[in-house]
């Protein structure tokens, strides 16, 4: 078992290190994530510049490779031929934030799941789910231990072509977590805001600030287990089409 | 009708160009795009670095504005409060490639109209489908016709909420295009490979290199739409959530 795990927040953060531990547990790990912090940086394919990979030493001495590209980068450099061994299982996290509703399309570790789902890659993102203020403990270890168990339940299971699984997990003490449960996707409510200000030179420039997203608690939904201090396991897969919409736009007028 | 006219190739590109003259048949058009080129950047929510908007002047006079942002920043700023007026319609284009299948959620122009439908604005994301060896001409004509039809549409039938269409258009004079035709995402075949340099200091560098993808153009797909000459109109929501394999994994032994 060959495991490949990335990350969006860098090549040193935290959850990359928790997240690595665990899995070495379940078989080869190797490392390639990013350089630096791509958090909301979505999926991206970097064809326009040249790429660096770099050893890279983790504070525990696990050798690793880190890149400047994006954390789908990450995984499609590995894919394509920078890491040599066959991969069976991309883990990507564990994020310091919950990736819950519509974060999904923004999230740098999911994406790098989705970038491993799309090269026929059995893929899981992890994330943490911390207090809205920012001032929650993060406490990757429970994370960690239930990336593991997943992780275990996906080589064993297997996923279907093209689908991944998006883990959060509250940042509490194993022995407060309630368990998990199986969610769909739910609502994130952004709160954003455009912070306007001057620079020294009397030229405006903007923020895009506000409070931490909050969420609307839906039994079933990730947002949902997650204030309930469930763990959230939510399938995921690739086609948006909205199969609704389109039956009912097909009755609209294209005779223009 | 206020019409928001984003893009991923930046403000100056000539997509952008045709489809704001076209959207003024229509309605005011305010222009807020990327300065410089985002393609396959994906859903970005820039909030480590402050923002720019700087007046521009596009090619033929019309006012506009450019940002140092993602095509999903400059939504999100207008959204915000950048542009005092409210926002009917988000129009995002036209992309000189098509974006079919897996290309949803790399594309910029695709990510910008999401994060319209996430704001709760309806939203068309408007792409060319030029020939695969790149040699295509790019003829935006026929494609600002098409979406000024389903804008025109969208204005008069309205969208779901965090809905959006996402709108192909073959790559060819007005009288050879055949006609619309509504689909579901189809398959992208991406070709994609390492192509390994050495640096003029020895060191290695990486493109992600290789042929322009492929598809496969299955009836009833964007992708078999567009290989039989006809425009397609796909449309797009935001729950990614697979629920066959919901319930499938919830027999998985989850009490570890």
């Amino acid at each position: 078992m060959h495991i490949l795990v990335t990350n969006d927040d860098g090549v040193d953060a935290p959850g990359l290190l928790s997240l690595v531990q665990e899995m070495k547990k379940l078989g080869k790990v190797t490392v390639l994530a990013p350089d630096r912090n791509w958090s909301a940086s979505g999926h991206v394919k970097t064809m326009h510049r040249p790429l660096r990979v770099e050893k890279h030493i983790l504070a525990d001495g696990t050798p690793a490779l880190a890149s400047n590209g994006a954390p789908s980068d990450c995984v499609a450099l590995a894919v394509l031929g920078i890491v040599d061994e066959q991969i069976d299982l991309v883990v990507s996290g564990i994020n310091p934030y919950a990736n819950i509703g519509h974060d999904i399309t923004y999230s740098g570790t999911v994406t790098a799941a989705m970038e491993a789902a799309i090269s026929g890659i059995p893929a899981i993102a992890v994330s943490l789910h911390t207090l809205a203020d920012h001032t929650g403990k993060k406490d990757y270890a429970a994370a960690a231990i239930y990336a593991k168990i997943v992780a275990s339940l996906v080589i064993e299971k297997g996923l279907p072509p093209q689908t991944l699984l998006s883990v959060n997990v509250p940042s509490l003490p194993m022995n407060e977590i309630k368990g998990v449960q199986i969610t769909r996707q739910g609502l994130r409510v952004y709160l954003d805001e455009l912070v306007s200000r001057v620079d020294p030179h009397g030229k405006p420039y903007y923020w895009i600030g506000g409070e931490f997203p909050s969420y609307d608690p839906v039994e079933g939904t990730d947002s949902g287990a997650l204030d309930r201090a469930y763990v959230s396991v939510t399938p995921i897969q690739l086609d948006l089409t909205d199969y609704k919409l389109l039956e009912d736009i097909k009755e609209w007028n294209w005779k223009n």
